[in-house]
């Protein structure tokens, strides 16, 4: 008997997505062990890596066996989700010519490495010609990915990262949250200025000991190292594939909490990409979901969980025995302080969870403006600034301060931003119906026991791998749709409990 | 105007050989970074990057071009040798079907993986039904080549490794050796027993310490670590690509020396890589030409010149400084007759130059018979027990010390062994000739000086890529055709001298 177009489609997409872990893999050697001079080696060969996937996936046949396995009523859920998602990522890759990707990768690489030294030199005129020449590509892209798609210009760009997401539902989203954190982020910084400043521990704290300590949280959360590896690379990440997971994380000698609490949230990426189902292990059904719930598993652990006082009752006699800490600086309460303030800044990579939201507002407001065609991208660095004074009440002195300091646009990410905060709302519901499902959840982070936590997400996240949509997913696991209530009633009880 | 056929050919062979690096690349993380667990992913990874890159060779386009190219009488003589190594490369691959390459490549990873446990634990038996499995692909391979080729099974398979070279010269070359070794080793090993033995350094030898010699030694002999690294693996390789050469070695406590020679021996090959042509970086004309001439730069760098008095006189310093040695243990004639003992041993890895073709005797004799279906598997220990002794009258206790101990069979390697031996006799014929034809050479090293040694490398090995055939190399650049005759006179200079 000859193989279906199901399963024609099966061997193609185990072929495309292997490779794409052999990408997967020499990225992270990139990151972490290459010498400077591999690096044009490095990119002959992730190019070639791409371009041999890309004909796979754009091949005439894969559209014609995607039709064919269409009609085929005798697939099950599973393998029925599982053409969804090629013809998803047929429906990408074919939407742009081959003209466009190579113009557009080249725009990448050519306003990136511009905006390296426009960001260090505070020079945004310098890289504003690359980047309107990417915006106009970018532009390009949506339209096609809109017309091929049935979508809107940016939620074509959108739907790449967060696959089913639309802006119209983030629009909704975003207002609540722009209703409410505002005032509640006056009454919060109100609040912590009349309590006493907590005392902060003293280093320098040694590489070595933040990196044993990181281990020893790892190995609690069931990060199993014989299926992964923890590094250091100078921007953290989780790399590698599912049965080989490669985190990483950078040390301050000054404050070990920034590493302790990369390595946490790492760590819950990680977890997600060893509990997706095995069986489905190079099928497209068996990729996690897109980008928020991604973020959604890492802020879980990191924010969620690694920041509760039971979590400090674990983590903090660790903490002392790694540093030899002692003192009132060293007491739960205290380390659980420091780990919960709050502080409006101009950066954010380095903002709380309070505030991080804003400054995705802020993000995700212009970019849907310049993709629009409505903000001229001279006029970027005055509406940055303008909507960031409006909305955290700081104003940027510099464009390196302001929109020169990310570096998603000027490398092509555009419809990306939104996924950060979907994904801390997401991490904020899925984690109340967890610890109202399991209520051995909460006995058990005091003493360092995470199972019960780990087995729910792994039951109503992880396991699934791209069964359903994010959306099916979060209202099965949570009985409701994704809403701002969970993550509000979070900060609230936090904050101002 | 549309590209030639050999435009394309370059452009197709190009893919080729990059996606080849990229699986090199993951070799090389495989062998030190994987954890263990990766293992089975990661043969996917390079069962898949194999199996495209067979497709692309095998391709029927392929054979068109390559019969329009051989009529392009416009070529130069590098574009010449470069359609000639093509079309050696498809050969080979069109003998092999696509199935079985995967199959090949699948039962590799999965052998050498059981073979990492069946050495650790003494155990034999454990890895046999895979080396079994893995025999038979080896066995319908070189039937298949040897139909494709025209030639022997056994010189099929070592066409692949040393492209050119025959065993029925072999088997003259190395009846010249085993006639002459046997009577050699006994007067050696009586001059050594008369003479009072030289005092040893006593160790332990920090591995820390010992890496910082090595990095010195490399950094002495040219190795560009913008370009390349040195790491630890269990079986010490030279690996990665011409841009990023990344050396292993592993660190004994109480004997520095093994791992300092076998940094310097790795270091030959990196040179080596380094040191081909930029301009055919990615066509097949600009590869090293086979593994006995690989093999004869890392002898050349660690039998021919590191163990002489003088590089003795160089080091010698270096290796006090890096072990705090002072006493008669670190003079240099102590540390140079140490380095040049002679005794027969089990394992083929620690053998000293004299003995050590004896071991690749038995090996190739082996792999012959095995190929042939002369030798069952599982008579194999016995087999190479009984030889061991017959070559070097001593016996393996176990079979970790016996047929477990070297990779290249369970890694798929058959028709490798005697590249070793040729290497041998290639290193000691081009550096005699390199000493003859510039003087600076030898007064050079003592110095620390590598400068003139290296740049006689590269014009007349490294650079030159394939343009050549091995055989015609080595006849330019030492006058007369590859034979024993340097070998056996370097033997007896170093030993009886």
């Amino acid at each position: 008997m000859s193989a279906t177009a199901y399963e024609k489609l099966e061997q193609r997409f185990r072929r495309i997505l292997i490779l794409g872990d052999a990408g997967e893999a020499l990225n992270w050697d990139y990151a972490t062990m290459m010498p400077v001079g591999g690096g044009p080696a490095r990119g002959e060969q992730l190019a070639e890596l791409s371009a041999v996937r890309h004909a796979l996936l754009t091949d005439t046949e894969t559209a014609d066996l995607l039709e064919e396995a269409a009609q085929d009523d005798s697939l099950n859920d599973w393998q029925s989700a599982n053409v969804k998602a090629m013809r998803r990522k047929w429906a990408h890759a074919t939407a742009l010519s081959e003209d466009l990707v190579l113009a557009f990768s080249k725009a990448c690489t050519a306003c990136e490495t511009v905006w390296r030294g426009a960001r260090a030199e505070n020079d945004f005129a310098a890289v504003l010609p690359h980047l309107e020449a990417l915006l106009m590509l970018v532009r390009e892209s949506a339209r096609a990915k809109s017309e091929k798609l049935g979508l809107s210009p940016y939620d074509a760009l959108l739907d790449e990262f967060e696959p089913g997401e639309r802006s119209a539902d983030i629009d909704i989203r975003f207002a609540e949250l722009e209703a409410f954190l505002p005032g509640f982020l006056g009454t919060v910084l109100e609040k912590q200025q009349s309590d006493p400043a907590p005392p902060f521990p003293q280093g320098p704290f040694a590489a070595e000991s933040q990196r044993q300590l990181g281990l020893k949280l790892m190995t609690a959360l069931g990060f199993d190292f014989n299926h992964g590896r923890l590094d250091v690379s100078l921007h953290p990440f989780c790399g590698g594939t599912p049965d080989d997971v490669r985190i990483t994380t950078r040390f301050d000698e000054d404050d070990f909490s920034s590493a302790m609490m990369g390595v946490l949230h790492e760590t819950g990426h990680a977890l997600y990409e060893r509990g997706l189902p095995a069986r489905w292990r190079y099928q497209p059904v068996g990729q996690a979901l897109g980008m928020a719930v991604h973020e959604s598993q890492s802020l879980l652990i990191e924010m969620q969980m690694s920041r509760s006082r039971g979590f400090l009752e674990f983590v903090a006699p660790l903490m002392r025995e790694a540093f030899k800490g002692s003192g009132p600086a060293w007491d739960v309460e205290a380390l659980y302080r420091n780990l919960i303030k709050v502080e409006p800044g101009l950066i954010r990579v380095d903002a709380d969870e309070v505030t991080y939201p804003l400054h995705v507002i802020l993000r995700y407001r212009l970019e849907k403006q310049m993709i629009a065609g409505d903000l001229a991208l001279s006029d970027l660095p005055a509406a940055w600034n303008d909507g960031l004074e409006n909305l955290l009440g700081i104003r940027p002195g510099s464009d390196r301060e302001g929109c020169l300091q990310d570096i998603h646009w000027y490398d092509g990410a555009w419809g990306y931003f939104p996924t950060y905060t979907l994904g801390a709302m997401t991490a904020a519901q899925l984690y109340a119906s967890a610890l109202e499902d399991e209520p051995r959840i909460s006995t058990g982070i005091p003493q360092g026991n995470f199972t019960p936590l780990t087995d729910w997400l792994v039951d109503n996240v992880h396991a699934l791998g791209s069964l359903l949509s994010a959306a099916t997913m979060v209202e099965k696991a949570t009985g409701r749709p994704l809403n701002a209530d969970a993550f509000t009633r979070h900060l609230k009880a936090r904050y101002l409990g």
